[in-house]
């Protein structure tokens, strides 16, 4: 065995990988060469074409049987956008933050993660990386293609780590013990065209779909629980193709997203919006696109494992949070229990995302802990 | 003085004119061509420029003093579009209809009025022609310049008929002595764009620019009087620049038109709908254009004369109507009093666009009389 790599070093070679997602320009064979150096088994998944793939994803295990700790993230990153104060793609030091597209989210976690398992390596049971090049897409061939393979190797990890910049203020204020879930929607509203001085001849959808945009904004899902806060509606777009001003459209379009907790099914939202939609207009159209069930996994030794390596390390005891976005936790927790908790995520997927190098460090010794823990 | 024209003979050499607004290809020539061989005086008015010129108007005057008898007409015609049973600028006779682009609105029209002021060319006060190349477009280097040009010469006429079709199942059944006004509206709900999954960090625009939309459907603007139906206000666009699913926008548009009866002015209903949409939210913006305010034109000389005509020539007393869309007469209405009569309008901007060769001889003598009952 090798030195271990340095965690912070690790993590500006891979953010010197342009990896906007699907691409992945070198990042898995860094990974691999650094995992294989630490003595795992490193298998590379290659799936999918353009233009949501080739997406090449990463499983590392070493060791074998029960218990198995699972480390899940992902090296492909969102693009950089315009107004960086350096290259993100440039890996760069400056007043004790590693800047750089991915510094966040996540490839310093991952580094963080990959330079634990490279000092703790002599551990009972078995400790998987499962890496995805496709979080930042849409995860067709990402996480759901890892599970297939684990499930084709009838391999099942006890407890994931999900390496998510889940801090907010402080690194190990927040870990996140569930996600919501999200469903896109989309309603069409079918009117009759005609001239905006014969509406006797025509019908207008628009009207009508401002009544349903109403009535759903009236709609109170839930008041929330234990977990979770309350489940949300919006309407992210309307549209109807007319820009001519004499002429009253066919059709008018609005399309909308619930973020749902777990006293949801995703089906269920969708059966009870149609219904609502049905009573304004019978003939209204509605699809449904359920990105995500809601999950938790309520708190246990994963959880309080979890929490204890972070208060030894950093005297804070986190919160156990579901809120923000949907993150590939809500693949892998068909696996196992799921837990997320990585760096403070205040510049994620913004310009100068950057995260502190002594953040970085001691990332990683929580990391090393949660190791020694679970298999120690 | 030459042999008067036939009038379908004159139609089809204009329809063979390809005088797409605003192009003219040939059309102003053949007209001034047969007015100098009445008698009249021809002025070729060009003006504007490339998108929405040049456009080139004609003014005839024959005669002198008053009475003052002007006819109001355009050459120019929508586009063709697909699906003509024969090529539309290829004047076709079928089934006794003269077939082609501009049948109907409104060379076969112009031809008959050309044709009845050929043959009937002694006479007393003035008669004029003021043949506009820019009706279906916005108008800007058209009429409004023809009425210029006329202010500057200090000729006014007494009275106007505009030659657009306005009959509706027979020749003679309507005839149009006033137009609702027009008014287009636009509306921008600003709101703070953010992410989906945390609604609290942003405003969604779209529910406020709903509410509005749903206040403006229940406004009760008049019922109608004696002249005019209720003035009606319908929304003809929404829009919002927001593809992604997991956006919520920064920016809810929509945009309006009323068309309005005589019991309006275009910029009170403009601060009736921004004070609506202020008690809703104060700082949505409200941009407006008046497109034509409403006329009537009550009964009287004007009216009665022309009723006659129809009366003698069809046995048909005409209906005095108010309704459709804008015209030309909007602008000439500030000049003298305004009536409108004109050919079937059942097949206008559509394919295979068609007028009755009898209707256009009819019409043709209808002219003559209204011409001889008022500068006999």
């Amino acid at each position: 065995m090798t030195i271990a790599p340095d965690p912070v070093d690790l993590a500006a070679r891979l953010i010197a990988c342009k990896s906007v997602t699907p691409s992945d320009d070198g990042a898995m064979n860094i990974m691999a060469d650094a995992l294989k150096s630490a003595g795992f088994t490193v298998h590379l998944l290659t799936k999918g074409q353009a233009p949501d793939g080739p997406v090449t994803n990463l499983i590392a295990i070493r060791g074998e049987g029960h218990p198995h700790l699972a480390y899940a993230g992902h090296s492909d990153v969102v693009p950089a956008g315009q107004g960086w104060s350096s290259d993100p793609f440039t890996p760069t030091i400056k007043d004790g933050y590693l800047v750089g597209r991915g510094a966040v989210d996540m490839k310093s976690s991952v580094a963080a993660f990959i330079a634990a398992a490279s000092r703790y390596t002599e551990h009972k049971g078995t400790l998987s990386l499962l890496i995805t090049g496709d979080e930042e897409g849409p995860a067709t061939f990402g996480t759901p293609a890892i599970i297939e393979w684990l499930n084709e190797q009838s391999i099942k990890p006890d407890y994931c780590l999900v390496g998510e910049p889940t801090s907010v203020e402080r690194l190990g204020d927040t870990v996140k013990n569930g996600r919501r879930g999200s469903v896109n929607m989309w309603i069409e509203v079918e009117g009759i065209q005609g001239h905006v001085a014969y509406p006797d001849r025509a019908r207008n959808p628009i009207p009508v779909l401002a009544r349903i945009i109403s009535d759903l904004e009236s709609w109170v899902l839930d008041k929330g629980d234990q977990w979770f806060q309350p489940s949300n509606l919006e309407v992210t777009s309307i549209e109807c193709d007319n820009k001519a001003t004499n002429v009253i459209p066919a059709l008018a379009k609005a399309q909308l997203n619930i973020r749902f907790n777990a006293l949801h099914k995703g089906a269920e939202l969708v059966d009870s919006l149609k219904k609502r939609v049905a009573a304004i207009d019978p003939k209204a159209r509605v699809k449904a696109a359920i990105s995500g069930e809601a999950f938790v996994t309520e708190e246990g030794v994963l959880t309080d494992t979890i929490s204890a390596a972070i208060a030894k390390n950093t005297g804070i005891t986190p919160s156990l949070s579901t809120s923000g976005g949907t993150s590939d936790a809500r693949f892998l927790t068909k696996l196992c229990p799921v837990v997320e908790f990585g760096l403070v995520n205040a510049t994620m997927h913004k310009v100068d995302e950057k995260a502190s190098v002594e953040d970085i460090r001691q990332l990683s010794r929580i990391d090393e802990d949660i190791i020694k823990s679970f298999l120690g």
